[in-house]
């Protein structure tokens, strides 16, 4: 099983040139869109989306995520190997959030020419390199002969929460496309009390803390540990983005009350 | 064979997470996406849309179909076992367009955590509660399994048809990605008169009722019986949603002459 | 193997329709979506999109397109047989380029109602017809089987290359979801020399000749052969469309310096 998560959007071929690649080389390989929609060139945003979604598929599986403002310079390419299955891609950060989660045990750089397309573009190694690593990984290959073992991996600045005075500050990580404001803050680092307080850009205001949307009355704003584990400040049938023009990234103060 | 309808979008993980919960139960699945292009919790037109493909798929398929604003909350989710196949997804009448078109033989609501994850969130039961539903079904086990049989489904309110003095009126079911307005006016209650005249929001005038887009001008209005066997309003390689500025929902009159 | 383009999009039904048609005839029909965001009635664009992902499938894959702004009318539907594999169709032009690059071998008119559904709309034949055609050839039924053999396709008149001065003019073909202009200028044609001057819309400097988005400045543009083989006129991590307000369509000169 392979997955793909990419900046790509749905209108360009080149998802599908991955796809063909893929399957020429392995004609029997499951092929599972995780996403194309990622901003593009926001790794950060490519990492989480990973991160999301590997957890939910079958053990072995080989995610491919290609983010790659890089392509074509030093950037190295790797392979991943974790005690769940593998990571194929740039070495910029997109993969490092999922593989972490999973437990790290051996990194390898693609540099066996054998496992590449013979002509390799110097503007899409989706399609020329990161593709038959996936589709020859699926099959079975060790990932020992894809290139040498590599130990120093690039990790992306991901933001940090900082305590101060009995408050959590962190960041909006994602804004999905209900408008709810997924935030780095985990439902470990918070207790869920039954109210808190709520700072991020012209929202500043006590939030009952609840389970479901619905305890909220339409269009009225909520705080809930998500479907991820971690705090969201949603709307019920609504968008806490347009509501509070709130974008990825925006720092977000909570004070347990 | 296991469709997939939903609110998602192609942007969040969310799709992802529930293939990767149906394929680490049954790494056979073959998963079809229906559409994840639902607007927000617009619960009538995932209806319409899982109404219009189901009937092409195979027997025995399993329709997994989810568009939730009430999740978390006290609405049921169910299974609706049909003569043709089985629905899968909240009690809020998504299901029921498609699932009466096909004849209902037994309802269960899904209680059973046996065929749930281990950790069912308050937010995401497409991937914690209908996804593994979807799965363990098309692996063969029997719905009465799932949970207790119920009868009383929840049926939104569906527009329904008026005549007076020899006109039709009905309503804008949904306008499609071309620009078309799809009605509820079936092929049997309109007689496929020479020409109709039909009334809605800034358009009242007389159209030939056509066969295919081309016995219109471009950019001229045509009335046709599309492929779904539903009255529609087109333009011939244009938008008559943009020219006529009519949105699902809005009501049309029709008057054969 | 079977893939999809179209210019469908993805909040409708209908491809899932198409892929119900399909999986009903051919339960283990491997379906890929090539793309179905190609702009609405565009069969120029479609047939790019299919020239440029087809070449990545394996031999004897088979090759559904539909933009089909004539369907219901007098035009063809049709099934070409090449070296590489199939093409199933409107006899539009939207299969022409992929077909010829792979070498054609037989075109035959899709007429025997014994592989279309059984009710054929005037409006849909991507359903009716072309999927059904898909799906028996995917099988392994001879294409002659599906109607007479014929000559003469339709050929769309595709943008030529015209020299003038030491100057190529040509056009641009595309605008990709990264705003990358792809033009209609192919690497057999230029010379690639260090720096060419380029004029288009508001554009008209000496760019460099790069391998790579990243010889440029963030923001700055770049002239490069893309991943397809044809000049492409790029920002690194930005849109050169936005930037010098290009669409496809629009005129570009070329002189080498």
């Amino acid at each position: 099983m392979i997955t793909l998560t990419s900046d790509f959007g749905y209108e360009d071929p080149y998802v599908a040139e991955m796809k063909g690649v893929i399957l020429t080389i392995n004609p029997n390989a499951n092929i599972i869109d995780i996403t194309h929609g990622v901003e593009k060139f926001n790794i950060r945003m490519g990492a989480f989306m990973l991160a999301s979604a590997a957890p939910y598929f079958p053990k072995g599986a080989v995610h491919l995520a290609v983010v790659d403002p890089g392509v074509g310079t030093e950037r190295r390419a790797i392979l991943v190997q974790t005690k769940q299955g593998f990571f194929v891609g740039p070495d910029n950060g997109i993969l490092i959030l999922a593989a972490q989660n999973q437990g790290i045990d051996h990194t390898y750089e693609l540099t066996n020419p054998k496992f590449m397309l013979s002509k390799v573009s110097s503007t899409f190694h989706g399609r020329d390199v990161f593709a038959p690593a996936a589709a020859y990984l699926d099959i079975g290959l060790k990932p020992s002969e894809f290139g040498p073992e590599i130990g120093d991996l690039v990790v992306p600045e991901f933001a940090s929460i900082k305590r101060k005075n009995g408050s959590l500050i962190g960041e909006v990580l994602h804004v999905d496309s209900f408008g709810n404001l997924i935030t780095n803050i985990s439902s470990k680092e918070i207790a869920q009390s039954k109210k808190v307080n709520i700072k991020l850009q012209n929202l500043s205001q006590n939030l009952t803390f609840g389970k479901t949307y619905a305890q909220a009355k339409p269009q009225q704003p909520l705080a809930l540990i998500g479907s991820h584990g971690f705090l969201e400040i949603v709307l019920n049938q609504g968008s806490a983005a347009t509501k509070f023009h709130v974008a990825a990234g925006d720092k977000i103060e909570v004070i347990p009350t």
